[in-house]
Formats: structure tokens, sequence, C-alpha cells
């Protein structure tokens, strides 16, 4: 067993929180030896209420710090950059939350400055972490499901907490760049990583909100194999947060819901308190989640990140994944706008990818189209004639 | 209470055994009177397994029978032009299952017909009278989720269950014409039936079955306030038949699962025969329907198409319906085709609709974006200056 | 077909409601003919909202009145008994509400004044025949789960909405009588009508409500064949009505939810009205139900009873029925009060039911006592030396 | 951060694995150093299994190793005294699967071991850590459903893996002491630990297999304050392992699933393997568990106990508790077989619990039962009247 990892923490948001309650949870080895924020006061309650040993309004001190021998990025979307550039001059391991960038041309940027250091370079994309994903993905890979053929992933809330997420310019846009980022990665690990995100079509609307950016939308995602990953984003959601993944494949199912329906119910007339991230209301019926930071991937993805780093091996999520997710969404903007597929413009790395299918079946001579078992026994095939075209029924 | 109905039911596949199974019901007035088939076996067995009085291989016969006073088309979809023509030549009432042509030139001729002889003429779309979208429309008309922005209909299992739906022919496409025109009709209910559906954008693809026609589809239809409805078919689903619709609403949501998830739950380990329609096992975990003709919509369409004949008003779906229906299914193909959105091309009756909006509050001359409640009590506002266009988290 | 019937309605309660919207519904032949309430103000207004021909004040009027051939009980409990004799006494058809009697003694004399006059008598069970009951029981009738162990019926809500529930006296007992009589005729069905329940072991107690009958009450109750029913009631349930079955066979298990959790879900900011019965808040997470009367088996139960008058047979529920349920409660009153099992004492008309029993296996002379399949594909058995009483693994 | 354990685990059937997955797991500090086995082979296969760096077939040499700072007992139930006899001598902390003993004799004798060696002792009892138990007690705390009046806990699946587990002599009982023992400390968990179990009523029998220990059973566990404790377990049950509890407060409910129903569900026409603990079929409808041992507790309790050690606390259980839980299911077993309440007899170290209970309303002096809103905006109450004991309906 190695020693723990000594964390440089930046940014004090929401999801610094959930980082660091990961990080200190449990038996863990890890814990955060630095906090950095913009704001000495945020900083300070930080360091404060994480039991954090310093704290700092400095990026260079807070990564430069001897004790700090790894960098968390946990800052807004337009502050990225600069911090892992910081942390790659150290020479220090950096994990960056998502997205990476706000254009794939921005993680570009920031692929090239880890792969120039030479520095480890986690993507810290959760959801593709979470429990039920991680023993669903197990079992696509034995084959439990057959090809898999669509996937739909859903991220919808009533609209994020802080201020810079609603600003276009800050965050690279609006609910496609702060949830479709998931959906894509989600989307991905079904088909394949190595299967090509070759276009896109995305329909966007502000339907709700008074701001520039979108507050809705959907995209289909084609990948070189036929099959079609399909994403659902919204900032306008009502009753809390809805985290669901469906994944069709030529042999099977799979249905997952990783937040507001996980075998939990409480119906409570009032006065019980914080129920789980984004419900919106405290009495009636209630539906909270067993462990946050567990079902939402954080444990199970920093256990991967470090034991990465201890191994010297990649981690499952990398930068180049970051910026492929960067690519499909710059795809998403352009297809919004022009209104038709649109062809995803990356750097692709990994091969080719054979197309979805199944041998065909005859009998007598004759294509079986479908195949039935009759209450009584009998077999009942729908065939079709490959010389006429036609169709016909047969009970055998 | 006036006398019950007098019915000639032509076809004697699934669709109209479902059917003579509602009519013949609990306390039912009506009674199929004739049964006409194509094949004088299937007809002869139609007679005896429903008690039928008089079988016929011929449409005029049927029709024309003394004794009938309404006409239900259950044939499959090359020949219904040619039935409705003789049920409106005969004067009667006719109801036609779904869809009503296999395109929407096809569909305007059969309008056409019924509305130039003036018979009442009833679109047998059962899946907007299923109990729960039924109960959900009426809470939908009293304001409980809002205006309606979004609706997804998913209508998905194995393949149908006779040769002549695979050929593309005879059918006019694949899962589109089989399992969309349900959807598109679930939509346009809870958007609202005079909301114009204006543009269309539709992925489908092959991927699995020997056929010439679509065996996936995934469509994206604009309505003129805004709302987009989406649908997704496929004749490729594993694990029964998928009957769900989701609504997402400015102040609310509604989540109906109509068919594989409604409260019963079975587990065997085999014995027990006959589940479900389009049940994939017998043993195992299995997930049965309580009433399936009520459960899928056929009580309630049912009465409201015999009532709507006593009372001497429109049913809540009508031929023109149907007609939109193909003209949307029209719009699908093209774009599926054309790989981009496509304008919904008909003859529109319904006026038109305003836009989907919410009156922005302002505080101190800033916009409101969000306002929460937190724990301590006090609330969080997230503003944005008109002026400069920045965004704050201010806590009052 | 038959003509329809014509109904006196006894009572203008909750229950005279659903009876009339269930007799009044869809397609039916069924009238109420005739209202009949204590009070003429009630009377008045039952007979304009459902548009009943006539409304009285007197029982007899209603009974004898010549366009009746129905008689409906609808009245409290304590009322059923005379309302039952002069049904008997101008010897038409009755079908009475539960509980048949506020005891079995009571009951008994009840069901001695039908069978004396010879007039058909139907117990008003609805909960028997919810569609997923109905569906249930035939799976169960076809094998689907072997031999039935166990069934466990919830059912639990805030309370009831009269007064008069809540008099002991008036009633027969607290929710034991108002909720534990559906429990017990639905765990008969499941373990078998002419399986004798021979014993009752039953806790009841008064937690929350200033009342003397019991608001709460959990009962086992021993069947011949080995078999336990359990039934849990309450008024004092948060949350809206549960109304839940678990049945454990020795081939496989049925879970039915008939109204909270039935795949049909809403979350609403509020305004949208009505949810369903009980149902206690009209924002958040709302749980409708699509067809109410349906979902009660209202629907089904009435069928069953005219087309039983009609055929000349017996309806599935019997007063005969009634009464056992009364005998079974009668039990769990004493055993409540004497803290033991207690037998169940009736005058018992169907014969005995052999033990649940699976014969035991041997593999070379040693009983199996289980059988697993390991991930190699192995046996892996469980076995009794039935000579020394040891127990070993042994992998084949 | 202190350093982490070094443990001995004694045990290497399936409990002794999931310890160790969950030591193991993770970025957790502890480590498994010694495994003892009665079995060399056994043993040998474990030390290379989970890479242990020590095996032998010795107690005394597994407990006495110096690197081992911490004993975990998860041996079969007859040999938990003299293992925990020796750790206690040996002065170590020693953590022990359920059940604590195979009556509340041998448990007191463990108690008392323990208690005069002064060590650390934790009740290994993981189902009580559950992330959803956790988060539910939490709430319960919090007043979210106010006092507790109710709690069922079921746990059931098709029989234990090991022979020792079928055996009554050997485990002190069947499905009541294998599984019972785990419904009890959640039941405990709910109604407040120091809220005395007062009496039992149980009813067990032996229906499908062919032992002598009882393979169903069902028991009441009356508290001090009221409140009804009521567990389900049984070896027979067909489906999996159906782990489920449900809470009824005053003032709301709670219902949690564990394993069966997480909002995760898999269709599979096979080929995937395995599934979860107990699942009995590989295809179909299959329902696996995202992270078993974070759901199953396992996580949560060892983080508690070690935890604890370092923090010099008691654990959230301690054999204390394991004592009471013994004392329950001997009064269950002396209740099963005297068929009546049978007291429960233990050394009571927590004083008394006042009954639940809540204050009378009154309005015009009458006693107000329950109050009701009327669709129209108006009350409606239910009175009482505490003179005449009448109880009227009022509309105000």
């Amino acid at each position: 067993m190695t020693e723990g990892h000594r964390v440089a923490m930046l940014g004090t948001g929401l999801i610094g929180d959930f980082y660091t309650m990961t990080l200190h949870g449990r038996r863990s080895r890890d814990r955060v030896e630095v906090v950095y924020s913009r704001s000495t006061e945020r900083g300070d309650a930080f360091k404060k209420r994480w039991d954090v040993p310093h704290a700092t309004t400095s990026v260079e001190e807070a990564v430069q710090h001897p004790d700090v021998d790894t960098v968390v990025v946990g800052l807004p979307n337009h502050l990225h950059e600069e911090a892992i550039s910081v942390a790659a001059a150290a020479g220090k391991p950096v994990l960056c939350t998502k997205p990476l960038g706000r254009s794939a041309e921005e993680a570009k940027r920031i692929l090239d400055v880890v792969e120039s250091a030479g520095v480890f370079a986690g993507y810290l994309e959760d959801l593709v972490y979470t429990p039920k994903t991680i023993t669903s993905l197990a079992a696509v890979g034995r084959g439990a499901i057959g090809d898999v053929m669509w996937v739909r992933s859903r991220e919808t809330h009533p609209g994020p907490h802080s201020a810079w997420f609603w600003d276009a310019e800050l965050a690279g846009g609006g609910c496609i760049v702060d949830l479709g980022c998931h959906c894509i990665e989600i989307i991905r690990s079904y088909v394949g990583k190595t299967n090509r995100p070759v276009e896109v079509m995305c329909w966007s609307d502000t339907l709700v909100h008074p701001i520039d950016a979108e507050d809705n939308a959907i995209a289909l995602i084609r990948f070189e194999s036929g099959a079609v990953g399909q994403f659902e984003v919204s900032w306008t959601f009502r009753g809390g947060m809805d985290l669901r993944d469906e994944v069709a494949g030529t042999e099977g199912t799979i249905w997952t819901n990783h937040f507001l329906r996980t075998g939990f119910e409480m119906f409570s007339s009032g006065g019980g308190g914080y129920v789980a991230e984004k419900a919106e209301t405290e009495s009636g019926w209630l539906f909270p989640v067993g462990d946050e930071v567990a079902e939402l991937g954080y444990v199970d993805m920093f256990t991967d990140m470090f034991d990465a780093i201890d191994q010297g091996r990649e981690p499952v999520k990398t930068f180049y994944d970051g910026y492929v997710v960067n690519a499909v969404m710059d795809a998403c903007f352009r297809s919004a706008k022009n209104r038709q597929w649109e062809p995803v413009e990356l750097d692709w790395r990994y091969g080719t990818t054979e197309r979805i299918g199944r041998p065909a079946r005859t009998e007598d001579g004759l294509t079986v189209i479908k195949e039935e078992h009759l209450p009584d026994g009998r077999r009942k095939l729908i065939l079709k004639d490959p010389a006429s075209g036609e169709f016909v029924d047969r009970i055998v």
C-alpha cells in the first residue's frame, strides 16, 4: 500500500465541497493540504470547514506548496486553462473538473500543455464512475446486452447555484456545457470509447430563464458503429435532479436511475431539512439519496485517479476524453445554429469500429425476420422471400 | 341511455381481437354483428372465437349488413382507404385504426371521402385514452405543471407479429409508421392539439432486422409555442413492450409508464403461461399488466367514440388528427433522408399559438435569474445586470 | 345480451358515489333508479349529482320500487342487517358493501335471512377484483408461483372521512373492521377460499387518535394448509393510501401495488387540484391513479355481480364469504385482548386442505437441502445425512 | 490522520470475503494481515485471493500475531465465543459478525468476557450501516417523520450457501438466527436503542426445506414507547434477496429497498454472468446492485468501527447490542413454541421511554378526531363529544 496523496484544491464552490467531502471520507489516506480561492473569505471558510492546513489566494503558491503532490482544479470553466498551466509547469499531476475547456480549441491547448509537460492528467467526469454505471459497463463488457445500439443519457434540474454558470462567456455555453458534457462521456463509455463520434444533430432553446445561453437542449450523436447517443439536458426541470441512463443492446436493455428513484422514498409533513442536491421541497413525498458522493461517482472516481497515479497507468478518463467531449459539444452548438447534422471535428486517436451487424438466418431459402413461440408450443416465423421481396407468416 | 351499437369488424388480426374483447367486455351494450376477413378460415375462426353472428369475405356485405350501424376498420394499412370508402358510401359511421393512411396524401383523400359523405369518422388512437394519459391531460388542463415545454413519448418492442407490418410498401414504412403514429398523437395531446407542429428533425436506421424499412427512429417535433416533442420508436427493444411518456412543464413534471412497470411484479420459476403482449419470457422476473385492454386505452377509446356518435359530437380524435399524424410522419421520412429539419406540410385548421413565456422579474433593477432558499432560511438570488450583462450571487 | 339492471342505492356517502360512478360509467347497461338516504338533503343532492330518477327517505319504498330489480347496500355498518332484511323480504337480489356485519353473529343472521328468502346475495369486496389481483389470481391458478405460503395484505391511510367510522359501537370496531376485512378476503383469495382459516394472532393499539377503537393493527392468520396470511391496517399512515399485496409461493413471488406506486408520477409546484382518494398534498411529488374506480376493483366487481345474477350462478364473493371475514375479525379482537392465538370459530362449509409440501430429494442416500449452480458451471449441493443429522457441502 | 489497522481475519467463508473486499477497497489504510481457517486449503486460497501476508490454522497464532492490532470474527456461530475469548485474552480490539451468540446466555458470557478484559468490542451488524439506513436514521433524528410507531424489516432469500447454517445446533436456529438478527437491530435503530423491547410474539414454521430449523418466521416486537417492530424472515423466498424496511411515523413514512429494486434494471437474453448475491437467474429481467459492499453497509460499518477505535469512543453497535438481539431472538423462539406473547428477558442498561402520544386538540369543547381540507377550501372536522361519546361531521 502506497502513501496517500496531498492535494491542492483550487476552488471553493459546491464542487470543491463535494470533492473534499469525498477525499476526506471513510478510511481514505488522502487529504487536502492547501486550498486556493480568489477570495480570502471563501478560502478561510473552506479551510475551517474541512480542516485544511493552508489557504491561499495565489494559484502558484497552492500548486507549488512543497507538501502538495496533486492538483485538483475545481474552478469556473474560464479559469481551467491558466490553473492547469501552472500545475503542468510545476510538474505535478493535475485533475480537472468537467468540462475540460469551453471549446475544443481551448481543450486542445490544455491537452497539449499537460502532454508537453509529461504530467499525469485526469479528467474528473464523476458520472461514468457511479456504482451503477461501473457495474453496467462491466456487464456490457461481458456481453450481457449484445451490441450497444442506443444510449439515452439525461441530466436535468432547475438550474445551477452560482452566478458564473449562467454567463455564456465565462462558462462557454449553457446547459449543454454544464450537463451535456456528463452525458457525452456516459454515452461514449457505453458505445465504446474507441468508437468515433462522427456527427451530431442538436436542438437547443431558451424557454424559461431570461438568459442568452440555452436552458434546454437535446442532441443525437451518431457513432461509427451506427450506434446513436441521445442526450437531454435542461435547467428548467421541476422536481429535483433527474439523472437517468438507458441503454438498448441487440441482446438486452439497461436502465439506471442515479438520483431521484433509487429505492428510497420518504413522506414528511415537514421539519426534516436537507433532502438531496437540488431537491425542490422539504415536505410531501421526498426522494433522498443514500450516500450522495458515492451515488454521484466521486468516491470511485478519486480511487481510480489516485490508483492510476500510484500505478503509473492512465485513469479511466483522461484529458484526451475531455477534449473529445468539447469537440462533440462544439458540433452541438454548430448543429443547433445550422439546423443540420454537423461533423465532429477532432484529432482522433483510436482507429475504426465496425458497423453493428447480425448475420442473416435463413429457413428453406427464406430470410428469417422474426421468430416467436406460440402459447401451444409451436413456432411462428415471419419470413421474407429474397427473390420476390414478399413477407409471409409461417407456423412450424 | 341509448341503445348499443352493432358493429361490422373489418379485419381479424391482433387488433381485431383486442377491439372485440373490449367491445364485448364488462357490461357493454355494444356488439360485433358481422366480421369481415379476406380469408374464410380466419373469418370463421373469429366468428366462433367471439360469438359473432355473421362472417363474410365481402367488405360491402359486411358494411351494408342491415343490422350494422357502425364500421370498425382493423385492416392492414394499405386496405384502409378502400374500406373507408365503402363505409362512407353506405353512409355509416366509421372508426379506423392507426395510422389513418400510409402518407398524408392518402390520409387527405380518406379525410375528404368521409367529409364529403358527411359520416362520423373516429380515429382509433388508443394510447391517448390510457387511464393515466386521460388523468394526466386533465391535470395539465388544470395547470398542474404550467406550460408544457417538452414531451417524450417512447414506444419500443421486439417487432410486430404479422408479415405485412414488415413490408414497407404495404405498411407505408417501418417502426415510424407502426409506433411513431401513437407517439405523435400523445405529444400533440400534451402540447395542445391546436398547437401547430411546425417542423421535424428525424434520425432513422435499420440496425438489426434484414428489412428495407427502418427498425429504429428518433424524431424531434417543434411546435409553434416553442414546445418540443420527442419520440423514440424501435422494433429491436429487448424486454417486452416499453410504453412511457414524460412531460416537462414550466411548473411541473409528469412520468407515466403504461405497461412494463405499473406496480405489478412477479417472479416465477416457470409454468405460468401468458404474461402480457410482447413479453419475452415466461420465467424469472415478469411484469404483467392488470387489465390489458384498459391499460392500453381501448376501453375509454370506444366509450368516447360511441358516446360521440350518440351525442352528435366530435370524438377526441378525428380523421383530421389522423391526417396531421401522417403529415408529421411524412416530414420525418423527408428529414431522415435529407438530414435536416423539414417543415410539416399540411392544411392547418386551428389558428396560431403563442410562444411559451414567463414575465421577467426584477429586484433593485436587476433581472432575477434564480431564487433559492438556503438551509438557514435566507434567500439566495442569482441576478443579471441588464446594462452590463454581468451575473452576481446575492444573499438576502 | 340481457337487459341492464335497475338499482336501488341505499346510502349516499363516499361509497355510494364510487358505486354509482361505476354503475353509470362507460357503456354500461345498468342504472341507479332510486336512491335512499336518511336525510332528504343528502338524498336530493345525490339524485341531482348522478341524475337518478327517484330519491326517498324510506328503505322500504326504495327497495319495493317497481322499477328496481337489485338492491345495493352502501350504508354504515350498523344499518346493514335491517336493510338486507327488507330486500330479502321483497325477494330482490341484494349486494352489500363490506363488512357484511359488525360481528360473525350479526353476519350469520344476515346470511340466514337471505338464504331463507332464497335471494341472490353478493358481497361487495372490491379489492379482490382489482385488475392486478384478478390477473395475479389467474397466474396463481395456473401454477406460476407454486403453492402459496404467505400473503401480506396492507391497507393503511390517515383515517376515514365520516364520523360513524370512528364510533366503535356503530362500526363494530376501528381499522380492523374498516380495512382488515379487505385484507382478509385478499388473503383468502390467494391461499384458496376452501382453505380453512384455523387461528389468528393479532396485535392492535390506539397510538394517535383520541378514540376508543384501534387505529393500528397487525394480524397473522394461519390456514389449514400451513399458509400464513398477514394483514397490516392503520388509520395513522402518512402519505396517502397504501394498498399493497405480497405473495410468496414455493415457486415464485407476486408484488402488487394498487394505488400509490402504479407507474404514474407527477411533480407540481401547485395548482392542479384533486390527486386521488386520501392523497395528503396537492404539490410536490404526487402519485395519482389512472382510473380510480377501475384500479380499486369496482368495475370488475359489478360486472361479476350482474353477470352472476343474469347467469343464475354465484358471484365470486357471497354473503358466506362476508360471514367468514367477520369470523376472522372476531378472532382478531379476541386475540388482541387475550394476547394469544385464538381459533376462528365458524360454520365451515368447504372440506379440508392438505399441508403444503414438497417431496424430499435424495442423492447417494443423503437428503438434498439446497442446490446451487456455481459460476464455473459446477453444482453445489448442501446435503443432510438422515442417519447422523449432519450437514455437508458437496461440489459435483 | 491515524495509521491504518492490521487485521486478523478469522474465517474464510462468504462473509470473510465480503469483509476483506471492503477492508482492501478504495483508498483504505487498513489491511488483513493474517487469515485463520480451520482448513489449510481454504486458508491458503484466501491468502492468495486477497493478497494476505499470513495464513494459519491456529486462532491463537492469528490473534497473537505481532502485526495484528484488531481481530475480526467471521466464523460460524458456534465458534464465536471461543475466538472472542482468545482475542480478549490477547487484549486486542475484537469485531464480531452477527449474531453475537446462539442464545442470550452465550451472548452474555461473550459480553462479560470482553468487558472484563476491557477490550474494544464492535458488533458487525452491517445492515444498520447501509447508506439509505444511515440517511434515514438521520432524518428520523431531525424529526422528519415524527414519532416512530411501526417498523417493518424484511430479509428473505432462497437460503444460505454453507452447510452449517442449516444445522440448528451449530447455528442456534434457522432463519430467525440468520436473518432476524439483522431485522431486530434495524428496528431498534429506528425506534431508538434506548427504547426497551418489552415482549415478542412470533410465528415460525418449516414449510419447504427438509430441516428441523424454521425456514419461515414472522415476529412482532413491542417496545416500551408503544412502537411495534415487525420482522419477516424466510429461506424460501423466490426471486433473489429481498431487503426492505418500512417505517411509519406520526408525521411521515420511510421506505427503503436495499437490494432488489434500487433503480437499476437489466434485461439480458443471457451471457452476462454474475448479477448479485443470491440472484436466481442470469437472463430475463435482472436487478443488479451498484456497489454491493457499500449497499449492504460493510463500508460504513468498518469506517465506524476503526474510527471508534482510533477515537476511543463506542461504535454505533456494541456487543451489548448483540446481546439484546439474542435476548429478543430467545423470546421469539419461546413465543413460537408457547404461542403467546413472551417477555424479553435481559439485563437492561438504558432507562425508560415515554409512550408515543399527541396532545388532544379541542374545538368548541369537542375533541378533534380528524381535520380535512375540502376541494372548495373549507375545512371538514370530525369531532367527538367527550360527554356523550358521540361523533359528528362538521364543515367550517
